[in-house]
């Protein structure tokens, strides 16, 4: 658990619209039947919502309906919570895996997902509305008032081809030739700049893909330890030291 | 994905016994029909093995039936490598959360693993065998020569009253009160002492919970940032974190 900054709402919805006081602003079908059904609530009850961009609001169920309702925005009750700015490139898992990915790269504040195919990429067959539910899920849970943007896979070679040389990319490198332990090689570096983190496959990246990744300018190799450890776990772990590093847990 | 120092065998399984070679350990039922009828292995193929003290062994399946069977050790194959001295102390949490932080925590190189009630904790009812199976899965599947041990759970008040404070107790301290970031609270700090890392509930601990861990000597409270987490993404994240500053991830 870490420092709340501000109280969680009991319930707390992401609700994407403009937001502005007395607008009232739809709910999905899902949110609708998760507050009348699941929760119980009724028109005039007060929810937490959140549209990602502006901040915490409180906000007044004004319709509610088997079919749908609205939320009619009162205040904004906490500021909005940029972190900072670093994605998560991860090649993605199976289901379950992909999901935990998608929730723990949100909680870990990161800014964008980006699941990467790679050569020796296994997985099911990538759902992105479901990659994007579980930051919802996750982002809502958590308090977050900002959720990772989630982009469409993408092959590893055009990802390099067209990647903006001013985002420094932390290369997770399983086999290790020539990485540095990831503490020396983001201690001392200046924060605020753009990072990215790139998480291999189950398999570990094909010779000729680390290849190219060691031989790019932005290219930061890294490795995280002894152990082997799965995907999902080097994600987090990796995300966990950039934070507290170069992101924003020295506050 | 993380450094391998030894290849990983195709087939590894846990087998708990003392090592010799030519000694014939016998395995669990469960193992039995795992090589039987879902690897379909057969008397004469080899099998990778370790006990968690005695490093990597090639093992060749002796015995092998519907019931039970043995393997015949050959020869040890890789060294034993023993993680650093960290304990991951955690309240129990749903049955697949308390399973996850099973598994990540034996990625992650944690020694011990004692589940901790605190007044808020909210968990099924908690399983050790479960839980050690989780451990032994991790470990199978991550070519780990080490497992943690499992605790039976204890209150947090009976565990602070029997601490050696020798080893020092990382406090995630969700509510923050005088607690340094978690990067500063351990950079400086010397290798190779032992230490332990606490997560608390997903409520966060109870405010004279928290109390009283502030002002003991062995307790260094820290803060993992501004994003609440859950607590098993803080678990992974604070080992990510002292695994690169006080444990073996600098090499």
């Amino acid at each position: 658990m870490s420092t709340p900054t501000t109280p969680r709402a009991k319930i707390r919805l992401y609700v994407p619209a403009p937001y502005a006081p007395g607008a009232e602003v739809p709910l999905a079908p899902e949110q609708a039947h998760y507050l009348a059904n699941v929760m119980r609530q009724k028109p005039g009850d007060t929810v937490g919502v959140f549209n990602g961009a502006d901040g915490e609001w409180s906000a007044e169920i004004a319709t509610l309906t088997r079919k749908g309702g609205t939320v009619r925005l009162l205040a904004q009750t906490g500021p909005h919570r940029a972190p900072p700015d670093v994605w998560l490139l991860f090649a993605p898992l199976k289901k379950a895996r992909t999901d935990f990915v998608a929730q723990k790269a949100t909680e870990m504040g990161a800014g964008l997902i980006q699941p990467v195919m790679t050569k020796r990429t296994i997985a099911d067959r990538l759902k992105l509305d479901r990659l994007a539910a579980n930051t919802v899920e996750a982002a809502e849970q958590c308090g977050l008032t900002a959720l990772p943007q989630v982009r469409e896979p993408e092959t590893l070679d055009r990802l390099l081809d067209g990647w903006d040389a001013s985002r420094k990319l932390l290369f997770c490198d399983e086999a290790g030739q020539g990485a540095a332990p990831i503490l020396t090689a983001l201690a001392g570096r200046p924060r605020g700049e753009p990072w990215a983190i790139l998480i291999g496959p189950e398999g570990g990246f094909d010779p000729a893909e680390a290849a190219r990744l060691r031989a790019l300018p932005f290219v930061v190799p890294v490795t995280l330890g002894p152990r082997i450890m799965r995907a999902d776990t080097a994600a987090i772990a990796a995300l966990g030291v950039w934070q507290a590093v170069l992101g924003d847990w020295e506050g």
